[in-house]
């Protein structure tokens, strides 16, 4: 190896590990892998380390070094079919690279920048690349807010301690009037949703103002707990252009919306970050393009990466692509986003590359997404192996053919089938709402 | 067709065009394409057209609709290795839909949502999907600003008429302090580059603090402009956090930099237009983070997207992917980048889809970026047609072996071979800046 290459290696126990963020990916080089890693590094940070004919090297401070390289596989065709004209050798490579937090500070726009910007996606050499995980040491951490509230302080403001979290999707989801908007949600309470939430495509509009529709579901959510005596919360979608999210946070909390939902990668990650420093409720982030940059295995970003960083961002409840067909996603990807929510995202404080148990970042709820109905508690309870997750349905409370109210009575017989241990089926018999539900799911 | 599925369907005949914004799919699927279209509106917008138990159809005002639908061909295999088990048969497809603008007002998280949301990537029977383009009613861009200045402000902010801009990316990028910093623009000035810029991973920090960085180039640029007679800009990334950008604009303005950078997929597109709104200098996008979602072929979104939506959020100037080998990026992409900047984005007022020639946005100047240098400029010229362009290079100016003075001379001489009709070997003959560039690129 070239001088000039070894400068971009190093060992963790060379580097003071505190002073570093760690990027893990996968990359398809038709180079020698310890030149494509060397090229990797100094792209995405000291492209040139010395003035022309000055005698300097930028690069004991400021050079991205890769600390562990391993070479997964050769293959003999490109991974993708992507636009290289020609190849002699291929290798399949996994990197992780200590990236100097001096260059970036606490800001995600600038860490993003780092493991996501040119340097990463445009190296020589290597023409397919993945950011696989982010890990982070405690110091830095601590720079960030994180979540407000958590899994702990979501549960306190729910009143919910013993069982996942219903979430119920309002639909019509688009087109209805505040009025019958409100109506649906009303009856969803009465059923025992726990969070009626606005659906992700709406927003504030002319056909349903968001100071109408907060004011009045911001009463119907009061006057439900009082009828229920239980707590009941509705959860507004404040998606919009940066400079009014504020604005739309101090309507819809002082109208009586009690969580507040962003479509974090249309706003921006940083934009999350502005609204949870000023928060006054829960946040909950909704994955609306979030695909388009993870979905293809071989390039992009992993969404334990988005995931992770949308919990550094501020989010109490993460709702991500989950389970079935529709959603189109390995068992796997949904398992490493629960992970991300729940699991510590620190290094450790002597810099080894293990998670620690510890992080200064609070947990946030996972929520895996998509079509799900009472049938959907047992394999996913299963699956993430803990209550602490929420399911998000829509049309199987608000399109229950009885109306919202039996259909989160529906969630709730489902629930109570799975703790004491019985069929669905068995349990719907003397449980209409269910026993509906179950021929409902089947059409 | 069953009726449910028709009422997705419309033509353009039939719509009042000016209501809505037309997005352009590839898309491949494992159902016939007219149900899978169908599927992929109702998604997207009214999932749920009607309560339960209600006559009503929300669709006739809120649904998005097919207006064009083509079968480009049956593929034997999937396009992409992805998660689908099982396939009979696959079509791939190209669909364009309205979507009305009710929905989502002219807001860009709100588009974004709508175009490459959970509606668009989950939509069942599709598994993979590629947002093309999109095409605007005039009404409609005309409730966004687009750029404050655009190609015509841009040439009357720097006095560069006739000729490509040349931006130079200040190098050593990272790690060096604002005085040795500020002399390495001050001699690129004097050698006539036009915008020489922070490199997009130079944020700030406390071994480069912006506010003294601004003032030191701003300082020198000020005397570049009276040693050398003629404009002299120095282009500063204000990259941050989304709630720092208007303090970081101010102080870069007061402080003499005349022009400001953001990587706005970093700080999301909407922060872009809200520092758009009080700008007072031109404003220059960087692309990290959007390779991650634009490069996979069948996946994701096309980069002409992103540079629309860019120059419609306000940007002056885009730098994208451009030419050669490191870029990774087919021709006839760096091309369509192009064509998002300079051209119209508008559909014809009478709702036909070919694109109107005039355009309520402002045209914002292409800067197809990447390993560039004097001789980059015949080619690039040849391929867009027009001197309406800009050129970054970083190392042929500021790794030139006699300094950066020479190396944005290169530049000049450069420009002035293709003019006079001469190759640039003959035109080094007696320009040596020139002769040294051809050395030092061939190394």
């Amino acid at each position: 190896m070239t001088d000039d290459r070894k400068a971009f290696f190093a060992e963790t126990s060379a580097l003071d590990m505190s002073e570093y963020v760690v990027f893990d990916y996968f990359f398809e080089s038709t180079v020698e892998p310890t030149e494509a890693a060397a090229h990797l590094c100094q792209e995405q940070s000291t492209a040139q380390w010395c003035r022309v004919g000055v005698e300097e090297d930028l690069r004991p401070l400021h050079a991205a070094r890769v600390i562990d390289l391993v070479v997964e596989r050769r293959p003999d065709k490109p991974c993708l079919p992507f636009q290289i004209d020609r190849w002699d050798r291929l290798w399949d490579c996994r990197v992780k690279i200590a990236y100097p937090i001096r260059n970036i500070e606490a800001s995600i726009p600038n860490l993003l920048t780092a493991a996501c910007g040119e340097g990463a996606f445009f190296s020589p050499g290597i023409h397919a690349i993945k950011l696989h995980d982010i890990l982070f040491p405690p110091g830095y951490l601590e720079r960030f807010e994180g979540p407000k509230f958590g899994v702990e302080g979501l549960r306190a403001w729910t009143g919910v301690y013993d069982r996942p979290l219903f979430l119920g999707v309002i639909k019509p989801n688009i087109g209805l009037a505040p009025e019958p908007f409100r109506d649906l949600a009303y009856q969803s309470w009465l059923g025992g949703l726990d969070i009626a939430k606005d659906d992700e495509l709406l927003f504030d509009t002319a056909w349903s103002p968001f100071e109408k529709r907060t004011r009045l579901l911001g009463e119907a959510r009061r006057r439900a707990e009082q009828t229920t005596g239980k707590r009941c919360c509705y959860l507004a979608n404040i998606t919009d252009e940066v400079d009014r999210l504020l604005d739309l946070h101090d309507i819809a909390v002082r109208n009586g919306a009690d969580m507040l939902m962003i479509n974090a990668m249309c706003t921006g990650l940083s934009a999350a970050r502005m609204v949870r420093k000023h928060t006054a409720v829960p946040l909950v982030a909704h994955f609306d393009m979030v695909a388009p940059f993870t979905k293809a295995p071989y390039y992009g970003i992993h969404s334990r990466v988005i995931t992770k960083l949308q919990r550094l961002a501020g989010f109490d409840a993460i709702i991500f692509a989950g389970m079935g067909a529709r959603m189109k996603t390995y068992r796997s990807a949904v398992l490493d986003d629960v992970k991300a929510c729940l699991r510590s995202m620190s290094l450790r404080p002597d810099g080894t590359l293990d998670p620690s148990t510890d992080c200064p970042i609070r947990p946030a709820l996972p929520v895996p997404g998509g079509s799900q109905w009472a049938g959907s508690l047992k394999p996913l309870f299963e699956d993430i192996g803990t209550t602490d997750f929420a399911i998000v349905p829509g049309r199987a409370v608000f399109g229950h053919p009885d109306g919202p109210k039996a259909g989160a009575m529906s969630l709730h017989q489902g629930w109570e089938a799975v703790t004491a241990g019985v069929s669905l089926d068995d349990y719907a018999r003397d449980h209409q709402e269910l026993a509906v539900a179950i021929s409902h799911n089947a059409e």
